[in-house]
């Protein structure tokens, strides 16, 4: 995947005026059709809703639909941007969550950046909607306003960095690790403590994972490092490094397993993969730009490697975990999500992949429809089914119905949208800007 | 229009799980279009507008989308029901956006009912919006908020329930005085001084109808009356009431042209009508029963009535006109909404109705295709052009591009919508809930 123009991607963008619209779902063509869908009918509804408030997963859009927040503080690799600079990512998003989980997903870029406001302002929005998925924002704040609201809020609030990504390396290193016949002993050095690395270690140490190292810019991070810990660090220094061991990224690797980086590009020598024990493993997840090229950590040794890239083997990305988990947390209207809900995720789609398991293919495909079908099924189906197993469910659904759900619905989508696209392609505007519609 | 059965309205909520969804306007099949409308080239937007937040205008959803905002506590007339209760209502409203004016609206009920924090978080999401439709919000404070939110805000901050409402009598009363042969000295008593009320006194004032009484439940308004009046209907009593007159509703429409009730159920009795001038014209908007029936008001003598209601001539309802001035704002990325604008786009209402003018057809019909397409590009094209007048632009654009927009816009979604709904009927759904999809 070569990035494209710079005036291919503007050009796309003020074409089309951003990324999603909004359609009916219902008929509006009679007196009669708006007598049912708007007054005087529509009262019947506010009204069974007002008696039950759980009545709005029934009869509104709350059931199929979530909000992406950002702040615009940790935009891409871009920094603090802004909220209307973070909108056409978190457009890009929300495409991607209908496209491949059926899931509506609202863009909202706000524009405050302070904790307690971020706080108020989504526990203002959740009503609306059966689940939160926060994007983007700086962390640690993003940890404590998700702490925050999942105590307050009857419905998920999923942080993608983190709990996304996790899964995905989960499942990949699952895989991997079989592949290298290896298990849960295994060490595990996490370069990089932000969101994304403080997910991974959580989500690994939840699993079983034991032996793991995570470093971060000081090095190895251990208890009582003389710099200071902040609080999620020394979280990460508990569930870490049983050793205590300090040192640099190049102690950490020394007879490693495992590299999984989340840091900063080309950090990941040629030459350390020499350090780690036989049949290295190599997640180099920096994006756009990797810890290690594909190649370079083939050529170097590496008897598995990965990156966050779509231009080589092995893309891991949270995309291939998210819109199953939503679609999953939705039909079980879920009320939080948890660690045994991610794992659970994690499984399926490390078994998604099948038989063709090999160390060029140890995660599924998001491009590949068939496989994009059966992943995002399988996922939501374990994550409705453990949902309801710890107590997260409102719902008591069958997990078959929600795998057969799936399906229907991302194809449904696929259909409507070829059709919508064919056909209005050069008419897609929006008013304003240049005359040329 | 009778109102539908319960079990029918309930089960086509239930049978969609509410009213809209969202769709992708740019196609994402293949790596291609990922890099394009996702990472990385996403980035490059994302920078044009880190560099001019305005750009926001030219490649995001804000050019076509606005927020419905509403805190549940004025829902049709059911009173404060809530949040989840209000959501219903405010689909219906965005799929009406939609469908009569191209415009992408989000329905947004909140938790809160407080003003400040209604203020924060109006302030806090505007950035992904080209203008806000308040909306079933209680009054006074609704005129608080939006006051407050027009100077802090650099886009339209509109009240439906006041400003549009407002404008559809506007344009009703317009075309009544004309075929009764009478002009801006008609006596006209306003009965209700909410949110209609006041929206409705306000613009007529503006538009030089200067002989106007204003009627609350406590009789006609005028200055000191001894109960005290709020800083609204202080406002009120200023613009009305020169001869300061006092009494009852029955003191005020004696010899009155116009009666507009925007009040209660049948307060307006029959004799009234006798206390009236000449070719009294009678507007019962009260919803959805009025203050006396179409029928009761043209037995009784009056030479044109209208209500709110679809199933006798003159309906006189907000539907003819958000739709066109949200279009138009949107077009001219209008930086707030004045009497100017909503003026121009009760003009247009008025004339749209052409040759066809008489007392059963004093306002267009919204479900009239080519009525719709006809009135609401004339508004839009008037309000974009009225806005650029009144430096409330910050786009200079053709009125005549507006028009052929909005036809285009309306048309397109038409075209789009009957293939979503035809193809896809029975399978709309969105998870769990019963499972006979």
């Amino acid at each position: 995947m070569s990035t494209p123009a710079v005036e291919d991607v503007l050009e796309l963008h003020k074409r089309s005026r951003g990324k999603y619209e909004i359609v009916s779902k219902v008929p509006v063509n009679s007196r009669e059709d708006l007598a049912k869908s708007y007054t005087p009918g529509v009262a019947y509804v506010s009204e069974a809703i007002k008696a039950n408030r759980e009545m709005a997963y029934e009869y509104t859009t709350k059931s199929n639909t979530i909000a992406i927040i950002s702040d615009g503080t940790r935009v891409l690799g871009l920094g603090n941007i802004g909220a209307e600079a973070g909108l056409p990512v978190m457009e890009g998003k929300a495409i991607l969550f209908k496209k491949l989980g059926g899931v509506d997903a609202i863009p909202i870029c706000i524009r405050t950046t302070d904790e307690n406001e971020i706080v108020k302002f989504v526990e203002n929005i959740s009503p609306n909607f059966g689940a939160i998925n926060l994007e983007d924002i700086e962390s640690p704040k993003v940890f404590r306003i998700q702490d925050r609201l999942s105590k307050t809020l009857d419905i998920p609030v999923f942080h993608d960095d983190r709990q996304g990504t996790a899964v995905s390396v989960l499942a990949a290193l699952k895989n991997a690790l079989k592949l290298s016949g290896k298990g849960k002993n295994a060490r595990i050095v996490v370069n990089g403590a932000g969101s994304a690395g403080f997910g991974i270690i959580q989500l690994l140490s939840f699993s079983g994972y034991k032996n793991l190292l995570a470093v971060d810019s000081k090095g190895i991070i251990y208890k009582d490092r003389p710099d200071g810990l902040q609080d999620y660090k020394k979280e990460v220094a508990e569930i870490t490094n049983a050793g205590n061991e300090s040192g640099d990224l190049k102690d950490a690797i020394s007879n490693a397993d495992v590299f999984i980086g989340v840091s900063t590009p080309d950090v990941f020598k040629k030459e350390f993969v020499h350090e780690m024990s036989q049949k290295p493993i190599i997640f180099a997840l920096a994006n756009p730009v990797p810890e290690i090229s594909y190649a370079d950590a083939i050529q170097a040794g590496a008897f598995i490697a990965a990156t966050g890239r779509s231009d080589a083997p092995n893309q891991v990305n949270n995309t291939v975990a998210f819109p199953g988990i939503f679609r999953g947390m939705l039909d079980a209207r879920a009320k939080g999500v948890n660690l045994d809900m991610l794992c659970a995720a994690a499984n399926e789609i490390a078994n998604s992949v099948g038989r063709g398991l090999s160390p060029e293919n140890i995660i599924p495909s998001v491009t590949n429809k068939k496989q994009v079908v059966k992943t995002m099924s399988a996922v939501a189906s374990s994550v409705a089914s453990k949902a309801i197993e710890t107590n997260m469910a409102r719902h008591n659904i069958d997990p078959e119905f929600v795998k057969n759900n799936a399906k229907m619905l991302i194809k449904r989508y696929w259909r409507i949208e070829s059709r919508i696209l064919q056909k209005t392609n050069s008419a897609v505007s929006s008013g304003g800007g240049t005359q040329h519609v």
